[in-house]
């Protein structure tokens, strides 16, 4: 039997919340088995941006990465959110490193083509080609890999990349070693058929039900790509995929999407 | 025999020089042996702050670091520059991985007394604490660590540390396993008699040298925290130190440090 591990992923301006962090990692120290975390930045990245006088641009939900765009948001993204992360776990024990898809080539992406969007230094990674047999090093070796949303193109540019899509890929990348669940965590519960009711969660989802949502507009904007990905994520191996909230990963409550194989 | 392992400290500021940090970064990664490289960024930081208004408060040549500067250069020195050094090693083939102090607790630091001056989140490594046995993992899987001056106190703190002092730190961890050779790049030719005439290079220099030297002035500044660690790691086991010009690093050519051994 393979043994579990856990590709946990989580907004970046958590960093800037000191106790939810301090207490988010804390949950996150106690799942069982080998993990990673992936972390986003986009709200610090946008709130440094005003502080330096970038202008954010965004078309469908999405950063435009100019040079100067790319070097913000490495600096953010890489450089104090993800080292924060890791001081902050490494305070309570727990040994981290902190990692971008640069650094051991460890997630290669392909940068986006200009048509019909030209978003700049945004890169796509392709999962074939993660370095999972270092990653898996680092595991046995008890190291928590913690990454920030930047890869590269292997000919010396950096891109910006989806959080959501690193840790699908990432995730997938791992499956064939591990039992891989892949924790989505935002601000709600899960998704939910009316936004202003908690009560409403949808705590199981199968990709037709997903459709349909979509199409009654109830599943909308940042949703639909964390769930196009998950359900790409169950369809390339991934045990088992949940969107919840940050404060749910011990309970794993939230909407656990079906195809995901649960074996107790 | 023991290995030979090159530790290589360069100033920051050759990321914004495309075309120095690229002829650089070619003959670093010919260098025979395993390496490690280690980078500063202090020009950098204070363009940076610049740029968002921040004030660089600077007591005898090092920096006051608040917390704002401490994001700052953690921004500028783990984000930025790291990342985009190690993008440039892939780029040539040579895989690296960008490190700080706090990933994979590989240098843990003790905040500098605030007596008698405060630097504010400054620290201090020291050399037997190193996580060196990772590093040599590292090494022995043929991937390249390549540091920023970031380190942490191990309670949730960053601190902003001398990059000089981390090449010293880890040249001298790494020392009982390999045959250490540390080598200063920085702007000039090596120490020189006089500053406006490269012909003036000393070529060895030994520790009472050093010291006369300094008594006639004509080691100061930056040089000296430069020469006091170069002695350091002699001392303590590092088998060769050189202080040259970042263009010489492939002929050795500038101040070879006496109480160096040289193995041939």
């Amino acid at each position: 039997m393979k043994e579990k591990l856990s590709v946990v992923k989580i907004g970046g301006n958590i960093v800037d919340h000191p106790e939810a962090l301090q207490s988010f990692l804390s949950d996150f120290k106690q799942l069982e088995g080998r993990k990673v975390l992936v972390h986003g930045g986009g709200v610090m990245a946008s709130k440094m941006a005003r502080q330096m006088g970038l202008e954010t641009k965004m078309v469908q939900g999405r950063r435009i990465t100019d040079s100067e765009t790319l070097k913000l948001v490495t600096m953010v993204y890489a450089g104090w959110i993800n080292k924060s992360i890791v001081a902050a776990l490494q305070k309570i024990g727990c040994n981290a490193i902190g990692l971008s898809g640069v650094d051991a080539n460890l997630i290669p992406a392909v940068r986006r083509s200009p048509e019909p969007i030209d978003y700049g230094f945004v890169g796509d990674p392709d999962p074939t080609q993660i370095n999972a047999s270092f990653l898996s090093q680092l595991a046995e070796s008890g190291i928590v890999p913690v990454f920030c949303a930047i890869t590269h193109d292997g000919n010396g540019s950096l891109l910006n990349t989806n959080a959501d899509t690193i840790a699908y890929s990432v995730a997938t990348a791992l499956s064939e070693k591990y039992e891989t669940i892949l924790y989505y965590c935002f601000e709600k519960e899960g998704v939910l058929r009316d936004l202003n009711d908690p009560q409403s969660l949808v705590l199981t989802m199968t990709q037709e039900e997903c459709e349909s949502l979509k199409q009654e507009g109830i599943v909308a904007d940042g949703m639909i790509p964390k769930l196009d990905n998950s359900f790409r994520a169950i369809a390339q191996g991934v045990s088992k995929v949940i969107i919840l909230h940050a404060t749910n990963i011990l309970t794993g409550r939230g909407t656990l999407l079906s195809g995901s194989v649960v074996k107790e």
